[in-house]
Order: structure tokens, then sequence, then C-alpha cells
């Protein structure tokens, strides 16, 4: 199976197809420190970074913003003390489609690419 | 009376004072944008900014961590396409300190530079 934070994102209109429970679970374990959260009825990826001081965490920001404008798909990002939360969803399909996994994949890379 | 913008924030202990029902009466007009919401039982001013897209959202963002950061008083900042929402509280008395309001005007001076 190809590497989800290879996969680049696709256009996505509102007949995109959302991921099917069998694609969920095959997804899964390559993003395990995402959690699936429903918010106004809409399920989302959402995960917690955590950093030493504000400054770490704003620069984080900015990477995942980068990488959301590159790939045109954005994410909810709060900001915190030495926190950041990250949120993936399609709007579009007010769910998820295969893009918000990959992108999970992709902001696990960019924490991966500090350490 | 002074403009809150152009105050400095003070350092701030468990012990600091709260800011008391007439001073927000007071200050509450030179931010009459902000909302004053209870989350999680601590009052926070809150407000949403909004922007074009998302490049020009995260580079509001960006500005207002440096503000932050230069203040040492940090705020939640949630960046989405379009929408910065700034959310300023003081962690250690678990409510709202008149560097809040001097940190909501300073954000509202930040917009203004852009325009």
């Amino acid at each position: 199976m190809a590497e989800l934070k290879t996969e680049r994102c696709t256009a996505c209109k509102k007949d995109a197809p959302l991921v099917s429970e069998s694609e969920a679970c095959e997804l899964r374990p390559q993003i395990p420190e995402w959690q699936t959260n429903v918010r106004d009825g809409i399920p989302r990826l959402e995960r917690v970074f955590r950093f030493k001081n504000f400054v770490e965490a704003l620069a984080f920001t900015v990477k995942v913003g980068e990488l959301a404008e590159a790939e045109k798909h954005h994410p909810a990002i709060l900001t915190e003390w030495g926190m950041v939360s990250v949120t993936w969803w399609t709007h579009s399909i007010r769910g998820l489609h295969r893009n918000d996994y990959v992108m999970a994949a992709k902001t696990d890379g960019l924490l991966a690419a500090d350490s």
C-alpha cells in the first residue's frame, strides 16, 4: 500500500466520495496519533501537538499552513502556548475524504522533520 | 483616559486582580468588536477577524503571535480559511486581567496596520 504522506491531495467536489469504513480501517494505522471526532455532525481528524513554548508552536502552525496552501486543502489550526491542535475535514462533503488522511500523514511528517 | 493599545502588559501572578465590573465598563468602549464569552467557567475576550483567503489569515496569526511573544502574554489563535479567531484571558487568574483588554486593543491595532 502506498504511503499516505507521499500522496497529493486530489481536487474535491461536492460529489466526491466520503472515506468508507473499510478504507478508514486500512488508512488508520498510518496516522495512529489522530482521533476521529464528530463536531457539528461532521467527523474530523484531530491531533494535538505539544511544544516547549509558544514560539515553537507558532512555527509549527506556519509549517502546517504552508503545507495546506501548497495542497489547496485547509485545516483548522488552534495555536496556544506549547500546543497546536490541527483538525482536518473536507468542507464540501461535510466529512472525511481520503485527502484528509493524506494531510494528517503529511502533518505528522512536518513534525518528524523538526526532530 | 490612556489608550489601552499604548499600554504594556504587566507581570501577572496568581494574586493579580481580575478586572472589576466598573473597570470592564470603562474599558469596553475601546474594544467594541470583542465579545466576552465564558468557556469552561472562565470569561474570555474573543473576536473573529475575516480575511480574503487562507494566506492572509495565516499572516495575521503570525502577527498576533509575534505581538503575544513580545508582551509575554499568549492567546488562543484559531486559524481557518479566511478567518482568525483570537481569544484572550489570563491563565494564572482564570479570568480577565487588564492585560487582556490591552492585548485585545493591540490586536485590533495589528489589523488597522494592514489596511
